[in-house]
């Protein structure tokens, strides 16, 4: 595959009246940073832009959004541009793919490494740790001044994206970037209050039901804890809530290989997996029918809770044995 | 207080043949991390230099120690030079006081707020986001190159003082000085995990237990949980490990005011406040002659767990009333 320049994609977007930007489903913050910087910045510089998403924004990047995002998909008939951002995949368009595809002229701006682009012009580099650090390179390229409000969305995606400045994606021009965001008079500090200070009560709570279940195996190198459709009930947590159980787990001291257990239905449950050194829960995965990375896995059992765990902790203590 | 140049200081540490650096009690990653970084660096430099210290060394932060930290004052009989960091009142030496003012010539640096400085030698900036900068500075100014293991040990020390970038005193020179650190080869992550992915389960554990007490006041806008002796007990956990629970709860979308209440003894409980956006805690904690910030304060009651609950849930209800 090769890359448009940002000079290229600069030159189709100026010579457009209005552009439509998608982000992925599921949105995170660096989709949904990304969209709302870009979005106001061409907005600011005269053209007709609208964010079109699909299903909900959450709690915590809803301050981001603005009068610029929208659910409906004749907010702009045809747009002359479509723009889809932090995705490079039609899938992760979802319902928006025909709506995305009217469009005369297309542009990904991604940083997910993609084997087949199927936009006209592209600007994909895995090496960026989040697409708002393209973003802002497509800004400046395009000579627009980047005010607090876009500075702010580009930040939130950026931290986000590289878990505050400490996940390996991070790059010497990660806080290049950062540095010179400062110069647009962020206040990165109310940003990070709202995206980190704005957890549903529950959250907390079925976190601290689900860590209470914790077991050890393999002398403390594995640890796995459980989440049951009675301690969603009792908390009034969602599963998705669960997110970042599986994460705290590998955070205790001597901890290789962290599990959690998620009762989905009677006999049916799915098994999140992470590792923090040594240890490859894609093997495991990969023997269940699931799928996933080295260190961060997942995949479903057909069985009881007691059995799920028997069966994971027999898993890590072998994977632990062989690569521990 | 006017301060001396780094280049005066580099004069002084340039004559000298041996150096004890002194970090302050209580130890952090800031001051840990920034005596690891200039003991190697100046023992690079072919200088005699040890760290002094006093207490235990944190679990999360031994990494950092290597051969240079002791607790043997004997280690070096008359150093030429001693120097305090990130510690810049002799309070904060504890016994090792005498010891410092041993030395013929006496160096501080340190970012904390002073009134009185003690040393012959100070670089004293408030305004820097941690000490771990301003060693990074001293050294550019002494010539002296940042290797690896001395840029992970500022690293280290800068990343866990701004919150990993995130808190108020992060500025844009913090991320100028992360990204000239990566030239020096640094593996940030691996001092990442070592540091936030080293946490004992006992302090998971309290942590959970603790946030199963927690009730909402004042229409959600307050947060109060509590630790018992009998939880800790349970679990296994030291009080000391209850650091961070108050901040947990201030995370909750809607609190304004956070707290924990901590069992001490029979009817003498500690208490922690955070404020979020509105209130201010040291009003409350001024009344129990307690102390600390508007944000963050604390105080000592003498009753029982259930009457301090109901005494601090009324003076947050009144708290939230004046300034929410």
């Amino acid at each position: 595959m090769k890359n448009n320049t940002f000079d290229e994609i600069a030159e189709q977007i100026n010579s457009a009246e209005s552009l439509l930007l998608f982000p992925h489903v599921n949105m995170d913050g660096d989709t949904l940073g990304s969209c709302a910087a870009l979005c106001h910045s061409l907005r600011s510089a005269g053209k007709e832009c609208w964010v079109l998403y699909e299903g909900s924004v959450p709690l915590n990047l809803k301050f981001m959004t603005g009068d610029m995002f929208t659910e409906d998909e004749n907010i702009i008939e045809s747009a002359d541009i479509s723009m889809c951002i932090d995705c490079g995949d039609t899938g992760r368009l979802g319902v928006r793919k025909d709506k995305f595809l009217t469009s005369p002229v297309t542009i990904c701006i991604d940083h997910h490494t993609t084997t087949d682009p199927f936009c006209q012009f592209n600007y994909i580099d895995p090496q960026a740790a989040a697409t708002g650090q393209l973003i802002f390179k497509l800004l400046r390229t395009m000579n627009i001044k980047i005010d607090k409000q876009a500075g702010e969305a580009i930040f939130a995606a950026i931290t986000t994206d590289t878990g505050n400045f400490q996940y390996t994606n991070t790059s010497k021009e990660t806080h290049l970037i950062a540095a010179e965001l400062y110069d647009s008079g962020i206040d990165f500090n109310s940003v990070s209050v709202q995206i980190y200070e704005n957890k549903r009560k529950e959250k907390i709570l079925i976190t601290s039901r689900s860590l209470e279940t914790l077991k050890m195996v393999s002398e403390g190198r594995g640890g796995i804890a459980r989440v049951t459709q009675e301690m969603l009930a009792e908390t009034g947590a969602e599963m998705s809530e669960t997110d970042g159980i599986v994460e705290e787990i590998r955070c205790i001291a001597g901890v290789e290989i962290s599990c959690l257990l998620k009762e989905d239905d009677e006999n049916v449950v799915k098994v999140s997996m992470r590792v923090k050194n040594k240890g490859n829960v894609a093997e495991i995965a990969a023997k269940y029918n699931g799928g996933g990375h080295v260190k961060a896995a997942g995949f479903t059992l057909q069985m009881s809770m007691d059995e799920a765990f028997d069966t994971v902790s027999a898993e890590i203590i072998e994977n632990i044995r062989k690569y521990g």
